[in-house]
């Protein structure tokens, strides 16, 4: 039975990404009281930029699906750097952020590229709450972003 | 003494509306270690979208005001499924967002309706800290947007 | 040795303003379960507004981190009032609001002007993870915006 979250995701049938470097003086993650905080995360793979532009215009909703993925593979990638599965107690809240076209409006759609991500990773663990916001910018063009809290097993 | 969330609503002249269904692949609360999750919410009531638009141009500040509280009616149907009030330590932080025209800028105002029906119905366990935020889209041109997370006593 | 965040950020060379006023129904500060939640600070000092505007037009990249400076002292500002620096486990999150131009991409190094105060004050216990988020309005027209979430020691 995988213990890491980096085995549960190879046997999704997907790879865990490098974690990226943040980009500013701030930590990827804190863990305090017993929950950990992810920050921001982008559709970044192996320091090279996916995904830039918006919703409707450059990118199409199937894009947003798989930029949304990378993100949550991401948080994942931070997650698994420090804690185990078997200490996961899973997933509390995602926050979900994107630009967008002005009659684009599908956001849910492209959202569940995270929320499936979680639920099928970490099965009961990655039962997660979500906010959704169509925000006007991200850094580098970024047509979404993502970041979530968690919780730790006592 | 009421002692469900429903019954403090009651008391207060409102009626809790029955709690809206997720939009995609993810839970409307999540507890874990002792704190709730509540996943973003609209002024939806009983399926039927309302106070689509934005504020300063379709929608007046009264209108946003009302449409907070509907937002903070469904968050509290949420909670009340799976939370007695006496197990309620409190409403921790509430992260309003709206989307309004350019010169409109009465968003503490709006933010209120959701702010003023905590106090009212759950007195000292409904004092919270808030974030307001004007952003460009949320979903089906919904005029505002509501999450809130609260403590569970131990 | 300094005991209270007050006498930190003095030592820092630098002077903690008087705590803002709540702008609506709220509290400034709620702290349930051991973490303290922080509402969204403006560059305001002394009651006075500053740096009004959007980033790449008004404000230049130097402002809006002299800008987010404010915005952190106030949150210790309150933070202070309540929780001792020997009772503070540290800084979870900051989530980070920006307007800005359309061609303007360096939230990252505004955002700094939080996270290096952090980390300074506070050393180890500031060490934080961070969203930056550019949104479309936020009241008075102000050009960032910050909030905070922290632990309370057991």
């Amino acid at each position: 039975m995988a213990s890491t979250i980096k085995e549960r995701v190879e046997q999704a049938g997907l790879t865990l990404p490098t974690p990226p470097v943040p980009g500013g003086n701030y930590s990827p993650l804190t863990i305090r009281g017993g929950i950990g905080y992810v920050a921001i995360q982008f559709p970044i793979k192996d320091g090279v930029f996916y995904y830039q532009g918006k919703l409707g215009n450059e990118l199409s909703t199937n894009d947003g699906y798989l930029a949304m993925q990378i993100c949550a593979l991401n948080v994942l990638a931070i997650i698994n750097e420090h804690v185990a599965y078997d200490k996961l107690e899973g997933i509390n809240h995602i926050y979900a952020y994107y630009r967008s076209a002005k009659d684009w409006d599908d956001a849910p759609l492209v959202v569940n590229g995270a929320s499936d991500l979680f639920n099928k990773v970490l099965q009961d663990k990655g039962v997660h709450s979500r906010s959704l916001l169509g925000i006007k910018s991200l850094p580098k063009s970024f047509g979404v972003g993502l970041t979530a809290t968690f919780t730790i097993l006592k």
